[in-house]
């Protein structure tokens, strides 16, 4: 049997027309776009062409998209910068953020003395946004939010326009870890308003390695790490030309497939959830179109190890994931605490374009076996 | 005319050899180095594999040895881990240093209210090791000694031994920038006490947007930027599988060709130079031994603005450099000030193992119409 990967909320295989795109970049127009001969001016130009159209694709202007070298950066250069540069000295944010997100806070709480409140939880997992309002209406100093628009792990989207809408009501910054869903769902950042945005291309069958920060206009926030004046003094070192590229030809492509790439991956993640609902298999986090088309994460019973559990689909042939791949294998999962599921095996399966009907029906059967087995002994 | 491309200094073509072994990691071999499962375990071993590798051609053991986004991120958690994490009070340092560590130390100083000190430079702008080790004596406080293996745009190279023992005798910590070396040189990591060390792949025929940091053991450097624990937690984000395995093909390319590639390079320079001396022009920076075999930094008279001269030559299809890309268009050069030769045109001309004898040929028959020109005006 061929391998069946259900781990796309980890990484995704890079589309063969992204490839396409960066060959030349990697091949022949090798120039260091800081360079002012004519292999400089055509890397520039891959690049300013890279940005102008990441930039058309999420709604913002060309001057708000910065290149980095992927998600964990973006958000550290967001956090690190609001609170050094912008005076953020209270950030509201929630247990269920990716370690990028949290540890920068928890960071910056212990070297920057900031204050950080957690937002409630709701029993599935959602942000209480009346918690939410009440944090930010009472907050004294400079504020900032930061909750990711989709969960990696149990796919939880929280509606970003609301809390944009909370935050600019009360003079908070926005900044929102869009990691899971840039890609994956339309962005409007004229209309939607986020400050500060994290993306990452490898989410979206882009290559690795790359990622950008989308700063609104006049914010000004600054670089992280000090060298060179690329990207308009937010992220030094020499551009990574064929990864940005690779950017916005995996996000163009997205953005032309998303309708059907969603109508397909939508059935996916229903045919998987009914499997598992033959088996008794509860869902994790929230329902229908409050959770990533994109991931299910399952519950699965006590009575083996999750590790054991992923074993045996690996061997059995299916990728899938305990929870994110960052913190795979280093413990028990802080979303899943942070839910009370931490008694279940939870496995999270994810999807992309490149999944079919078929392996899902398959993902069923070896699941069916699996359980039979487990019963039976 | 085939362009010839003579800003290798800046950044270089990958080798075709290199872009093979990266392909399958940008295709196929897609999985997450953190996940468990077999394509995850894959990708962690192309990432493991790579380390070693790269530790054995440098004589560094595998531990020491972190991927990163590149020679600017490498040199960033150099310095600023040295301050917040091993207690650096005090930085011995050049005004000939790359901009990622001179602005990156003169942060510092703004931020952290370190002491900075800059060594005495030569008139052939090489480091005076008697003031060196004046200053390294006489330092109270905890030190660092932040010295450049070779000038990306003069082309000194400096004896890292040498420093290393002065920095080992007084108990300094000592981190070079080898980002114009590494690739170039060979490096015995166990016989050079140097601790800290910084590289990127692109400036020896291999991807942008990976480099390393070299990290002795025990010393103690920590990440700073945070997430998941990659990188033994010293760089957090999702590693670049395809650019570090591109980083340690490059580099065993380099190390398998270094002699053939010097004998052949050195050729080159010697023969731009006797190019050169045909027009009276004279080389910046030290000479023979003690200067890069790939650069030459020519100082030609200040009849005409040196962007002319670039725009001249860019135009009869040769690319050069007036200094670091990184500094492209930002007005002068601060090495070149730092030696007090801004009075020239100062041209980089930097090679590479792809360049040929008959295009250096080519190049002196440019430069001689182009000297004939001038003083027919």
């Amino acid at each position: 049997m061929e391998r069946i990967y259900l781990d796309n909320a980890a990484t995704t295989k890079i589309d063969p027309q992204v490839l396409e795109a960066m060959l030349p970049y990697l091949a022949n127009l090798y120039g260091n776009a800081s360079s002012t001969h004519e292999e400089g001016r055509k890397a520039r130009l891959a690049v300013e062409t890279a940005r102008q159209k990441t930039a058309q694709l999420l709604g913002a202007h060309h001057r708000e998209i910065y290149f980095t070298s992927g998600g964990t950066e973006s958000n550290n250069i967001a956090l690190r910068s609001a609170v050094r540069d912008l005076g953020v000295t209270h950030i509201i944010t929630s247990k269920l953020e990716h370690h990028a997100v949290l540890n920068t806070i928890m960071d910056l709480q212990k070297r920057e003395k900031i204050v950080v409140s957690y937002v409630v939880l709701k029993v599935d997992g959602s942000i209480d946004l009346n918690d939410l309002e009440r944090l930010v209406k009472h907050s004294d100093g400079k504020l900032m939010v930061s909750l990711m628009h989709a969960n990696n792990e149990i796919g939880n989207i929280l509606d970003i326009d609301e809390v944009a809408d909370i935050c600019h009501t009360f003079g908070a910054i926005f900044h929102s870890d869009t990691v899971q869903t840039v890609g994956h769902y339309y962005f409007d950042l004229k209309r939607t308003k986020v400050d500060l945005l994290s993306a990452s291309s490898h989410k979206f069958h882009g290559p690795k390695g790359t990622g950008i920060i989308y700063a609104s206009t006049g914010l000004g926030i600054k670089s992280i790490t000090t060298g060179g004046s690329q990207e308009n003094g937010i992220r030094a070192g020499t551009e990574n030309v064929a990864g940005i590229v690779g950017f916005a030809k995996a996000l163009e492509l997205a953005t032309e497939r998303m309708v059907a790439d969603r109508t397909h991956i939508s059935k996916l993640k229903n045919q998987l959830i009914n499997e598992l609902a033959k088996l008794d298999v509860k869902i994790n986090g929230a329902k229908g179109d409050k959770s990533l088309y994109t991931v299910v994460n399952a519950a699965f019973p006590s009575d083996r190890q999750t590790e054991t559990l992923l074993l045996d689909l690996d061997i059995a042939g299916i990728a899938a994931s305990g929870g994110s791949a960052c913190s795979a294998g280093k413990g028990g999962s802080h979303v899943i605490g942070a839910i009370g599921k931490e008694k279940y095996n939870n496995i999270r399966f994810s999807f992309s374009r490149f999944n079919t009907l078929e392996e899902i029906n398959a993902v069923g059967k070896v699941l069916q076996q699996y359980f039979d087995k487990l019963y039976a002994l």
